[in-house]
């Protein structure tokens, strides 16, 4: 690749990381996703309600996305483009055709987390000037990502590939919120091969995994307490205390069991209740998630789950209600595509330890998209760019090496070539 | 009071308190007031079965029972008196009929705590050689109150008190089990008026309380938790654990809020669950009680404590069962008694300090005897009779001073000679 | 009172229940109570900065305030007005001088509650259109409060009454925050009888308490928890959960022991913590309150709250910050003040019933500016004025009959005026 | 096998299983085994201090030990073997010298567990009266590998077996305490191969296990906390409760994040606290354990329990005290071995499934000595035995068929000579 080349990866990665937007409100994000597009000269493209399903989930109130796309239109978004991702409608499918060939998909996620960003010199984006600028972050790569996903097609379409590429840039992963309605978008429909890609997953720079499977099945939900009131001084057992419940619950979740079956995960990520400190709290909720190592692991829990919120509310005489945010399934790579992935990466001279199997140990909404093309017949694998990252993901110093943008695509452009040319 | 008296209820009272009976267990201690009843010449008198109405709460099993007759046998009670108390009919009631007037009465309780006495040389029982052989431990002062009321039965005989007296040994007062069948025995239907004591409570020697009140009504309860078992290691999933159950009640007991109509207690004073540390618990319990200023208080916390129950049952899939073991009611003294105690107070050279009115903060089964005299007609009154004590109540260093022995003969004794001679 | 005044006095208050600010964001109400007293034709009095000691305690953030003064000047707040309270400097002190005599104060709180105001139709405010618009709630009357101050002024004006009338707009009651600042302000140096209000408190329309007493001491308190964040998923072990703390946090905090002594109260009134459903969260925080029916019992119970902080963190090796916010201390009224609120009441036809004494059961921090004036050599005493209130303190139903308002005016102005010409 | 043969592991089966003895009160049982080795013809045995190294976790105290001996000797076991056993040092190592060859071991463990056996009808140990008499429970399957271990030897015995057979009577398996010191007692210095032996774990009779791997590291633990009392209704603040403090630490026990690196596990499979209702509890302790697939995930777990048992007890101003009681670490199973016992259980007519390798999914202390010999250079395996059992293991209704008695000791004893025929 070359060095200018490279630069504009840089440069575009930047530009994401700059602007991240939490799940359904890749506003700004999708807006630069077109306008690279069309610089690239891609004008088989398609937006918003035009890459999703009609059902989503965890999607914000309108108050929320109006500030988010008013600061989008702010940043310089094309005001007409942001029109029609109104309501969240958000992501984006390019298509190139490019002769006889298979249907080869790539699939990349664009959201970022809801979460600050660190300050410190010591952590690059600070210290280069491109810091977050929206109060979000994007510290689990998918700047990387929507960059390599453009990267690729360029690559794609001066390379030797026939056949017709599509990539998924697909929104509100983090919420597992847009794998499904894109899955269900038609769009897959025709998709033989497809690949997925994460970067970083604490492999360096220099290391690939050709085939990551073993990702845990996941629910997530938001429960609510609702009590009664009281003062805390003057009427404290009038109160039926929300955050009791609450406060029970939370200890009862991390304390459901394992299972001897395969691995197990719960989360109480985001907890709130109460107005005010003399006055018996009344509404409580908790945003979590539990995991499974098969789906079956993850219902189980679920129902332990359940069991653990009824209890709290009646422990405390509050009612309660659980609503399901997102679900994923567990998913696994196909032999098949991780032997291109790792013939591609061997023949890289920037790759310096070509990995066939790895495991994720997380969940991703991907398994929608792989599992949708491996039900046609198809094959997926979802693929590790390695990139030293200083932080873990999620966390305030997350970051990217660089090198590692040209690596991927140069990797996947490979892959997906190789794809077309196996074809009899 | 002679010297040689002083000195008999000395010996009296360490002889109680080396033979400590928890609550329904008074086989040595009800046989050891027989024969002092003998010694004092008094042969009207009614044991067990004979002082008790037939339903009575919290009585041990009958293993329990008889590994205690067994004790008390080779302690030296006499085997014969010991057979009329099989099945824990424990407690006497002693009568003198001395001429016409009023029929009195005065209670005292003669049960011990399950608890170890402190070996500590400072403890003056271990120092003096008096300490509990049984394992229970007379913690609470019910060896001193066994010895003044045989004490009064003695003076009362030789003041000029005319009329009836009767002095209520009543068992079982620890669990709150003796109060109610004891008042409900018949032996109170002609009560007229009615004395209660306890010794300590505070209060040093030299200070007596003619009138306690504001008893705080209580509930003791027995919580089981039934679960299903399973190896910690193999199949933690399997297991619905009664620990987890019992530990997120206990938690949320004492998190039952406050009232603002007055005081309330929660304690789970013994709990416990499971077999083995590699198995996962199947049963586990919960013995404790609320109390509350008033009966409403009481019962409001007691129906919060039974949705804590219910819900730290669901939130671990166990079954549940909350059995109550005793009960008693709030009481006031009657200020017609509490005039006489005072008035026996201030004339007696030994109290430096007469309060006429005093708050327990506890609860008591006297309460059952007070109420029934006064729904009767009668006058009622819950004397305190101060005495040094190094330890706190239910500690393992609590002893009685036992110069506040005579002292409270002395003004029972009066107080009693005062009601018959006030007679018209 | 003539009709006339009274329709005033409901316009007033409606436009004060329009119009909620929380503790130090009292910017709108603090202008239309200026606006009114030069309605009146006061002109000596004091704003913001004037009436307020230097130090205060939970003055929320710069953003928070400039949001609400923004709003305040939306709705039409005098400008320059708002620009002298910069930095939350709220609240006023109206003087009245009129001729030889006494310096009387009357303290009236001005701040309302951080929560929503119903939008039942048979929520008075609701249906009859002044329901709040700003997002916070009177949830406790203050907007009577305000109103009542301001008609006892004008009253009083009117009256016989001779001497100094102070009347003392406070902010920030409901944070415990603006009762210190103002008593420290110099303003009460010269004041001889203290005066304070409250509406309702259970007490219906009609009747009236001359003096309420046995407030709780309070400590209002913020705590944070830092832990270390984690990817739910993939790294759940690497995570210092500060959720799990804040939760065993408030299950301890509301299993701290009752006290023998007297009330005490407990409350986790506003939690929060985490950021997303699969991070393991890093930061959590408690703000609460403990008190006590006396200081010491409060003390004993903060210092428990402080131990189970602490424990809290270290079970979760977490860092932990106690911040404390408010506090107040207790108080009693003052005989000689309650003889006159008690005369006023029992000459005024619409009381229906005039009580001597009351216990609020909550805690104020009027008692700063009360025990003030007591340490002065002065006199204070909190007067009850009973209104109908459909739902209690501080719920989202709560309203006044505003048939109290012309009442209280009444009942307050006749015994300022009685106190002056008391005097020889 | 012939039919007496049989029958004889039958009633041999039975006789242990009337007799159940927990960890190191196998008095009866070792009898029991010398008695039968005498019958049998081995004189070359070695028995209790003997077979064990001087350092022993978990042994019980006197008090204990002397009830089960009287038991044991009450029973009919030898006094003068009993009084060899005395501090508990049980078990047994068997020695069969037969001519020149290879140094075999034969693990079996001997204890019991504390707990109650089923009495339902359907419950064949109740139905057919030999249903455990000491109110502990073979309810691991612990009688059948003491059959199994003797039936070994007497086939052995019989067959072209040529070495040196030991089999070792492990005593405290269910506490993990027996392993090490007999791993460490010099016996096994010289065994180059060591079979090891479980019935049931959810394999059905006719099934076998070659090599079960994947034992989870374990460590066992018994943490105390130590409060102060006071009375539950007179002095509730007094109390530092430590029944508080326990079940703060159970809930967060459970609730130790899982760990990426594999499994995890925690259990509080005993506590208990307390003394009486009404006081608070100045005791109270958790006998729990933690497991990890590795040590390192066991480890790390530890420590985080360690942390909660601190914060508990700050929580509650009480004193914590951890004891670990037992530890064992992870092992595998050699290949070397594994083939011995596949082909034996492939040749023998009543094996209906011969599956090569397992995973166990809990933890055994028989690693203790699997490594030891492994450590010397020698190979390990730890077989499995299929047996319906109606209940899961641990549990009350816990049974094996008996048909695998036969089955287990034909394809060990064939297994055994393979190895000493396979020598060069």
């Amino acid at each position: 690749m070359s060095t200018d080349r490279r630069d504009h990866l840089v440069a575009l990665r930047r530009d994401f990381h700059r602007h991240p937007e939490p799940a359904w409100k890749e506003f700004w994000t999708t807006a630069r996703i077109v306008t690279e597009l069309e610089r690239i000269g891609v004008d088989d493209y398609y937006v918003g309600r035009e890459v999703l399903a009609d059902e989503r989930l965890a999607v914000p109130d309108d108050a929320e996305l109006d500030e988010w796309m008013t600061r989008a239109r702010d940043a310089g978004a094309d005001p007409d483009l942001l029109e029609t991702m109104d309501g969240g409608w958000t992501g984006a499918v390019a298509v190139v055709e490019q002769g006889e060939g298979p249907t080869v998909g790539l699939r990349v996620d664009i959201d970022g987390l809801p979460r600050e960003e660190s300050t410190d010199e010591s952590h690059h984006p600070a210290s280069e000037g491109f810091r977050s600028e929206t109060g979000a972050m994007h510290a689990c790569g998918h700047d990387a990502h929507a960059t390599i996903g453009l990267g690729v097609i360029e690559a794609v379409k001066e390379s030797d590939f026939t056949g017709t590429l599509k990539v998924f840039f697909q929104p509100a992963e983090e919420v597992i919120g847009g794998g499904r309605p894109m899955a269900e978008s038609g769009h897959l429909d025709d998709i033989g091969y497809l690949f997925a890609l994460h970067v970083g997953l604490d492999y360096p720079t220099g290391e690939t995994v050709a085939g990551i499977g073993d990702f845990l099945a996941v629910t997530q939900f938001y429960t609510t307490f609702t009590g009664y009131p009281g003062h805390a001084g003057a009427r404290p057992e009038e109160g039926h205390n929300a955050v009791q419940a609450m406060a029970t619950a939370v200890q009862n979740l991390y304390g459901i069991p394992r299972h001897s079956d395969g691995a197990s995960r719960v989360n109480a990520g985001r907890v709130g209740g109460g107005t005010a400190s003399n006055i018996i709290p009344e509404e409580a909720f908790v945003h979590g998630e539990v995991r499974g190592e098969t789906t079956e692991i993850r219902d189980h829990t679920f129902e332990r789950a359940r069991k653990v919120f009824e209890g709290a509310a009646i422990s405390h005489d509050c009612e309660f209600d659980i609503e399901v945010e997102g679900e994923a399934p567990s998913a696994e790579s196909d032999e098949e595509l991780v032997e291109f992935v790792h013939d591609a990466s061997m023949a890289h001279p920037g790759v310096t330890q070509a990995t066939r199997r790895g495991a994720i140990g997380g969940s991703e909404d991907a398994t929608f998209l792989m599992q949708y093309v491996q039900d046609n017949g198809g094959f997926a694998t979802y693929v590790g760019v390695g990139t030293d990252h200083p932080g873990g993901h999620h966390t305030a110093t997350f970051d990217v090496d660089e090198e590692s943008l040209g690596l991927g695509v140069d990797v996947l452009t490979d892959a997906i070539e190789a794809v077309s040319q196996a074809q009899p």
